[in-house]
């Protein structure tokens, strides 16, 4: 077992792979906070969207008030599903590029330009900053992620 | 040629990688099974989002009262959104945490943790069970992501 | 650190990786498609849901009128929010569906499948086709993940 144990790790022994895994792991880290900064603001801005959230608050009437949309939540909603959009396509075409044999220098780029993009996005979103700020950063991930598929399939293609 | 098949499966041979397979494909079915609990209470209810899916209703007026939202399929399709922002997380990060060269023991712990919890959530979601069920199962499945995180950042970091 | 480089890139030396490598792109690119349609009808439709979008039609009242919501925008919005639901489970169950050691012929089937069916069910929700048609396409890309989640599992089973 042991043997085999070694071959696998040899993944996490290669940079371009090691490289993927930490800025990966990074902006997945960076998702997964929008889902605290929206119990936050349901929290804080008492406005929730499932009855049984509202309980503690009390029964009938004084409880349904709750039942609400507001705007700063329903903003890091849109940042959040905004991230899914965009990291499930680099999660995906990352780990292909990141096997497809490029250059270290080339693909640390790439992953930083990315992760800085995203970290971007989501202050443009949250703040929010005028655009271009979020459009701009968002055009950023998008181009890096459109040039690592380029790769991929420049490197794999089979039809 | 089948001399590469047998490195690749090699992957398939390591049972943290075979345990990590296991789980993973287990929790996206859970999650593909949302998509089929959807479309069973849009059918049920009479409650559809496209024009062309009531057409069978009828034309005009008749066709058009199905024409709008259900607190049951809203509820499933929040569960489903959820799914897609805590298993993809789960789906990147688990990967390479099945890759760092785990203890089986831990490995195992981490995917059934998580497992177990996401089908416990989909449970609160839709019965609905009293809170803080769905919250609790939410911060089990979070907190065995972030885990495996720090495990992959600790074995990987290449920044 | 080369050996090391040639070790992972026989991943992209097998024929059945290439090609899940190949059609996951094409599908992530298809999905990454989605957002540029969104935007193309944000501003063909005026139609945006952020107020600092609407900062360079003027200010107040004049800018405000902006922030609503349009069917065509709706509609690619589902379109890809599906695809996301669908993609996600292809992505993660194709992936150990390529490394469990399929056939090459089957394999392609199934990834060809696949991606013919997002394809179409694209087409059948932007046009929009009359249904069935996006309810088929829908459920043979689903048949298609299914197949590969049995694959997967009886390969690689480890509780």
């Amino acid at each position: 077992r042991s043997g085999k144990m070694a071959k696998l790790t040899h993944l996490v022994d290669n940079e371009v792979f090691r490289a993927y895994a930490t800025y990966t792991t990074i902006v997945l880290l960076k998702m997964m906070l929008m889902s605290l900064i929206t119990a936050y603001f349901r929290i804080t801005r008492k406005a929730f969207i499932n009855p049984e959230d509202t309980a503690s608050f009390g029964k009938g009437e004084s409880a349904k008030k709750y039942l609400r949309t507001d705007p700063d939540v329903e903003r890091v909603r849109r940042g959040h599903l905004n991230d899914l959009e965009n990291i499930v396509p680099f999660l995906g075409i990352g780990l292909l590029y990141a096997l497809s044999g490029p250059e270290l220098s080339t693909a640390l780029l790439h992953f930083r330009i990315f992760a800085g993009a995203r970290i971007l996005h989501t202050f443009a979103y949250l703040i929010p900053l005028p655009q271009p700020s979020r459009g701009l950063s968002w055009a950023v991930g998008y181009a890096v992620t459109i040039s690592m598929a380029y790769k991929v399939l420049k490197t794999a293609l089979y039809l």
